[in-house]
């Protein structure tokens, strides 16, 4: 049992170092948003996988709805309400409807200062290690923490632009012949 | 057979077409790596997915090889030695080497010069439809096109940056908690 309290100290470090870690990713996201679409011609961003599948215009309205509706306000509720407090369900296709008529620039502006406000908001709340370990109820998963709900954050970032680009990549699946076979992204 | 002439007029505008497109990425991937990379703390850019696999260093790495050794000296081969010309075997490994004691800062600054030149290059061919299906000789797969080798070029890219986000978010696997379900990048 001597270790234990070592371990923890390690423990509460890690979690420290990995908000510091999580801001430099979320900070970026619009940079890197923008650096991959911004003004590209419509047959990259408005083309997508198939049916049912997401363009990365799609991709982006996602991305807008989930920093109005997710992150910031589900923080909020972990740290108002604790366990008492669920979250709302997220509508992972509102995008679809909310954002009819939007240019892409428009929505890459959006996002940009949506996450400018929650980055601001994020700074605001003083994070510490008692509050990362904070916990709400998921209305799937049951008890999670304010450390795994920032943790989903940026891997959520991380992966749509994953998927953006492997939008993209699917549209030469064809034109690059044989090389199909060294090209991973076009079988996933 | 009365179609066949503006079939192959479809054809024809349809890479030339393609090749715009394709310029359009290839000139962005420098500040996309900018965007993502750039003064990104170590424990983000030298971690990999476990052994074997590659760091985002490493595949800035690997592009800059790339940049130097493959794509605009396969389109050299392809246009001045057609169908009696072979490429050059591909080292898919040689930034372990080539780029040790590199920073990444560096290997970024040098992978926009490379590509930029690589452009200029790409430029100075004058490539037309006639040129973009000139053809010359695959070590493992046989008779490759211009058009398919520039194709594989953007898909090429766009393919590192999906790995470069992949293996971002897998320094997250463990700290989403039960999220990993809902987050598909992190078990590709």
């Amino acid at each position: 049992m001597e270790e234990e309290p070592s371990r923890l100290l390690g423990f509460w470090l890690q979690m420290g170092v990995q908000l510091d870690q999580a801001k430099e990713i979320l900070r970026r996201t619009p940079g890197i948003l923008n650096s991959l679409l911004r003004d590209l011609p419509e047959a990259w961003t408005e083309s997508n996988e198939g049916p049912e599948t997401w363009s990365p215009f799609d991709v982006v309205g996602h991305l807008n709805h989930a920093e109005e509706t997710d992150w910031i306000p589900r923080a909020r509720i972990i740290l108002e309400q604790g366990e008492s407090g669920t979250f709302e369900p997220f509508d992972r296709f509102a995008m679809f409807d909310k954002f009819k008529g939007k240019t892409l620039r428009e929505l890459l502006a959006e996002f940009e200062s949506l996450r400018s406000k929650s980055l601001t908001t994020l700074e605001s709340l003083n994070l510490d290690v008692a509050l990362l370990a904070r916990r709400a109820r998921h209305p799937e998963f049951g008890v999670v923490t304010l450390s795994q709900l920032l943790s989903t954050w940026v891997v959520h970032d991380l992966g749509h632009v994953g998927q953006i680009v492997r939008v993209m990549a699917k549209q030469y699946g064809a034109a690059v012949g044989p090389w199909k076979a060294y090209l991973p992204v076009l079988s996933r």
